[in-house]
């Protein structure tokens, strides 16, 4: 986690502080669940008694923590011997026949599902209602759509936030789908079978329950890594969402098309050799990440084939990924947000660019046309091709023009029924229904 | 895809044959449906002739197709051109203001629904089963369950069987998910507005809706691709999960450890060189296929930020990986089927090795019992690992002598205490419960 | 590997006859050079026989092989039991002492050298050539630079086809790197320690140097992966090469930039809806199979770390792959060779964008003269600046005006200083000693 | 780059600081050179002064380069401005007709090149010395070689040792040829051609010289990124290396096996749970740090293609990917020297292990005989195997004297016959040879 592509939350979330404190917690309501359990080796009042005392463990002094972790090798070890340190011999009642995994993993549950629930947040409260707010303001505004990088029938601008923002309902809801698949802890002991006479099904539920989580179905020394892959794929694809929203931006904003920009800070500077540019860096910047994002999700993968009941090479993954993948999502999510909003959108220039190319973008319209009046496709398809070759942008010659200087079109079509190809009202009249159709369906989708 | 590793109805699906059907379906229903709209060109009757005279097509001279796209360098232009062939000038009206990726994508659509509903039916009714049949059959045969590949304490081998039947029904789940996302089709013409006057969302969905596809909510010029890379992203993470049950059975299987071996066929040859080799060949192979997976379906990622309306540079990426991810997973699907439902499991040598290391396994009741008889933890630790230490397997010595002969614990523990720590049947105790919650919660999940 | 995608001598390369001659040249070799040897098993003259009888094999009874196959589960000893019945029992003495990565291996390392040779001439005689007779035809073409998609400064069009020359030639010493370090074999038995009596090093020695390959350092039972993966990362990083290419070209096409074109057939047609359209679809696909050779081999480098002496996890991922990756490459280069030899440039496009904005691509020479006059860096960027945004594409105004009535630049540069900013050919004055470094240096680099 | 997984070297080499001090050298040499260039802007002195006054800027201020940062949004026009707050008006002649990159890149190869050299310092004078010590200690230690897991035939540990020394030469190499392709800067302004009449080839030459780097033979806005991405490859490379290496200490150590322990410490624990456990976690640690290298790496393929002269989504992935790629491959190569280091190795579990199954591992020795006297391959092969089958582990009879009861072995051997195929010593003779050609050939390579 760099901090420069890290909001204030997630390096909180992320901190060493947060993670004890977290796992203090999951000892805590662990321990308070084992002390009501028949067969108990826990005095009752014991857990009440360390939860009354925890102020003593805080401020975390780290130094210490790193310096037992040191002879130890083993962090959750280091983290029990600080706790009798600064409670006392009665902590010696916490972590009873539990092990390490059992507080690693189900704190990191915690965590993630944390994290997972502000990116949520940040999706459904930010950057939903920002692109829904362009899509409505420019559900009529005309500009060129375009396939291959190449000029191809009219659009709107207000349809393709339409689309972002459709796309993003589809992160949405797989986000909740990994956040519940997450949402699980495990407090089963060694190799997960309640071995120890301190743990049993019923502490482990009673205690996950007072943190918010299901227990696993069946855990090994761990919580299976599956769970964890499915949230980094489902972040690694959000970034992916986002990436296409960046690269459109990027391509709007290129010089030559120009129809939209990112906002430009007043003592915000492009280059640092020349003074004129205005660059969409925001943009290039999410896609920069989404590369990111990609990579380091797809080593979770690689995490799921632990050995037997668990090896520990995930560990090292996960300290860097789980924070990374999260943090990072989370500053897209932001970023995308701000990108959105600030759009200086221009629809005169779209309007330009459109009639920059002759009337092409109605090619399709005049071929059927003619396919209409009974000519074979492949007939007049040659034909229409024929024209739009004359008419390539840079030659000078209306679409139109072409087409109405060939004898086989005109021994076609009247003057009128060709005027009718080019009718751009015509082409667009079912944006309605389909604004209809996303922001009716989308909200359904979300508000399951 | 290579034959060795696809099963025959995934190369039947993915056949150039099915591809044409499947196109000229598309075709059909769309033309079916815009017959019956206001202000069509197609006169009435058309659909149904054609349908009537498709018998005409096939078979699909593949050589011809070939031909024509060699000069138009278009699929589905050479397509059509191939029906205007066979079906004569009727064959026009088929394709009407539609655009390529009208076909292309909704009958990709339709070929990933079957694939991923042919997986997820390897799923529920051979893998499941499969593994709940050995979880049942090995409910209590104990095993040594292991942490970093180094004895930890007993688990049951049926209890690794209910675990990998647990992720399975979670790979189940995110299946049926992506399964949602990808039933989604798109009949709205170039860029995706309808534009032709020929198609509407109406046309649309009644076309879709007998194909059993939905409309995409805005579509570009295609279906945006988070959908297909949430499919190929499930099938990658199924995979992951058959390669930790793979990887598992290779440890089974390895010498010196033996608890478990694939099938041996009568006639089968280890190597070429070493007759006495029987070897997990088949675990190995999931594993290596795994690989190619996650590797394939990461590339989906990249297809997702299309410039603008689209451009085509995923087209190559899906050639290759939706037929080689579909039918490597519903390989794999098989393949673990055989694997589980043949695999020879050895309690005696299961029980040998739990015996083979000197009750190690139970150092965490002896740690137990000193702390409940008032020792710190940090004490109870030492004292437990030094015994630990002289009973390392190799030396011979066995833990429960060790500790009797160390006088610290004589001193807190009697010899029946001490006897205590060391049964199995108590360890196990809540095997029931969790068996009870597996086969339970995951049937119910499923039949949802 | 797809039939689309792959030139005939690659599929002719990667055929089942191929591997099977290879396999048999290679225990060919084996037993002559074991027969020589001291103390063998082998009768004199054997080798000889065998080799005379060798077209008895031929042509390869693909059923038959797959039969034996079928039953022995091992496709090396189904490939010596088809031997013996076709050469009858002196094949006994083929094979001895060898295990089957003996021969898996060394065919592996010749097919993968063969290709990658392939793969090279193209590069060497194809390729490049037709990087550098762009280069040199439009050595002193005026284009616009542009970074972030922004005009930046003038470049010509010639530089960019030098850049992506220089670029190819690293791929060239890279690949030739790789070449080096996969054309290696292998025959050294069982785990690699020539234990059968029959294989020695200096067995090994000589029948690989009749094969033109190297012995492995130290084997195990097969090659160190970290040889393969060199191969397949190389080629990965030559398509992302590639890519740089034709994402350029695709840049270069769009509508409103329009500066260069990709070939177009006669017959061709760019949409099945749009008779317009004239689209990038090379280097389109370029883009796409650059995704996949960089997804395929990554996975190479998770089948460096197997286990022990090895697994045979890698095999199936090295069916796939090494066909895949290599085949691709061969075609990623041949495509990209006709897409440069046959792209259309437009000299005059090029110009008429550069005059689109203004003269702003001259802003930093602007900066830099009054920096000489005596201002601040940071005041004279200001007043840069601050003009240029008044002169920003659409707005109609040229930058030299702009400049020349801001009164703070009329105080320090005279009108003719001014216009000594805007001068194309000064800035342009060092093509000549940067085509120099290239076309001697990159040529003396490949000479080497 | 997280600090768990960082040498302190590294820490500082990708320090904020270190960054800014190497950004001013870069300015300086550039400066130097420029002032002694025809037509400079820069008056005589002026290089060497700011260089003399070049304490005024340290130690950096932090705070303040961020704060300008906040409003400028650009990093090296920030380092500009605090220049010009620290030495006053003649910083204006630092950075003169420069752009960004041309620091930026020239600073990074600068840091890679150092980083790079730091790894290959370790790898040459800590791994590889390491590795050898053990490969020479234990050249004839026999242990089991082991293919699928399963026992094969006998090798020598020092034989492993010698394997990954061999391998690790060939990272020498590839990191020594990617070193060379990092060795470059560039200093030739906006988009590459020297544009701004303050640089050109002579003076960029000029300056790299005292910098240690050469030219970009053509640059774009920036230093093509193959030449990143061929360092980082390498580095996932060597690390997947590492991971072989690592992931047969973990084989090794494994309960059942325990040929080898990693060295644990006196205070060392190794679970919460269970005072028992040494586990191999250094080696599972670098197992998982090779799945990260590999995934970070991997990004760096799509930031070859970036748009035209550049666009900047490649910055972000490198503030992230060039110091974790670089931290983690040196944190690796120092633990892997650890690992090697204090490793323990069993010379008696090894011969134990070996002797636990009957003697198969000589199964081959016995079908060579079998052919020699006469037999075809597939009867001797059906005949040992038969018998091989018999003496499967855990059934307790010596795979010898099952041999020797069957009638059609006592038929074709005598029983000295029989025996001579059981000797280990002539199975290894060849481990000299093996041993010269590696500790030869490996130096040989390492020295050119």
């Amino acid at each position: 986690m760099i901090a420069r592509y890290a909001r204030q939350d997630m390096r909180t979330l992320w901190s060493d502080e947060r993670r004890y404190d977290t796992w203090l917690e999951v000892e805590l309501c662990a321990c308070e669940s084992m002390e009501q359990a028949a067969g108990t080796l826990i005095p009752s009042g014991t857990a009440a008694w360390l939860r009354s005392q925890s102020h003593k463990v805080r401020p975390w002094d780290l130094k210490r923590l790193a310096e037992i972790e040191a002879h130890t090798h083993h962090d959750v070890v280091a983290f029990l011997m600080y706790l009798e340190e600064r409670l006392g011999e009665k902590a010696r009642f916490l972590h009873l026949g539990m092990t390490s995994s059992d507080v690693l993993d189900t704190s990191l549950s915690l965590l993630l599902k944390e994290a997972t629930s502000k990116i949520l947040h940040g999706l459904t409260s930010e950057l939903l209602p920002a692109l829904k707010a362009q899509a409505m303001l420019h559900r009529n505004t005309p500009m060129m759509g375009r396939s291959h990088g190449i000029h191809a029938e009219p659009i709107t601008a207000g349809v393709v936030f339409a689309g972002f923002y459709a796309e993003q309902t589809r992160a949405v809801l797989r986000l909740r789908h990994a956040l519940v698949a997450i949402s699980v802890g495990k407090l089963s002991g060694v190799v997960g079978v309640y071995g120890s006479g301190q743990l049993s099904p019923t502490v482990e539920a009673r205690s996950l329950a007072k943190l918010g989580l299901s227990a696993e179905t069946i855990s090994t020394q761990i919580i299976p890594r599956d769970r964890h892959a499915e949230l980094f794929l489902a972040l690694a694809l959000l970034a992916a969402s986002i990436e296409r929203l960046a690269v459109t931006v990027r391509h709007w904003q290129r010089t030559e098309v120009g129809e939209a920009e990112e906002a430009f800070g007043a003592k915000q500077k492009g280059s640092s050799a020349m003074p004129h540019k205005k660059n969409p860096v925001l943009s290039e910047n999410l896609c920069g990440l989404a590369r990111l994002l990609r990579a380091e999700a797809m080593s979770s993968l690689e995490n799921v084939a632990l050995w037997h009941e668990r090896d520990i090479s995930h560990s090292s993954v996960e300290r860097v990924i789980a924070p990374d993948v999260t943090t990072l999502a989370d500053f897209m999510v932001a970023r995308a947000t701000d990108l959105v909003k600030h759009l200086v959108i221009k629809p005169d220039r779209m309007l330009q660019n459109m009639n920059g190319t002759e009337g092409l973008a109605f090619s399709e319209k005049v071929l059927l046309s003619l396919v209409q009046k009974g000519l074979s496709r492949q007939s007049a398809y040659e034909i229409v091709q024929r024209n739009a070759m004359r008419s390539q942008p840079g030659l000078g010659k209306r679409f139109k023009d072409s087409l109405w200087e060939d004898e086989e079109v005109r021994k076609i079509l009247s003057a009128s029924e060709l005027d009718g190809c080019f009718d751009t009202k015509h082409h667009l009249r079912h944006i309605d229904e389909m604004f209809e159709r996303t922001f009716g369906s989308s909200e359904d989708a979300l508000s399951v």
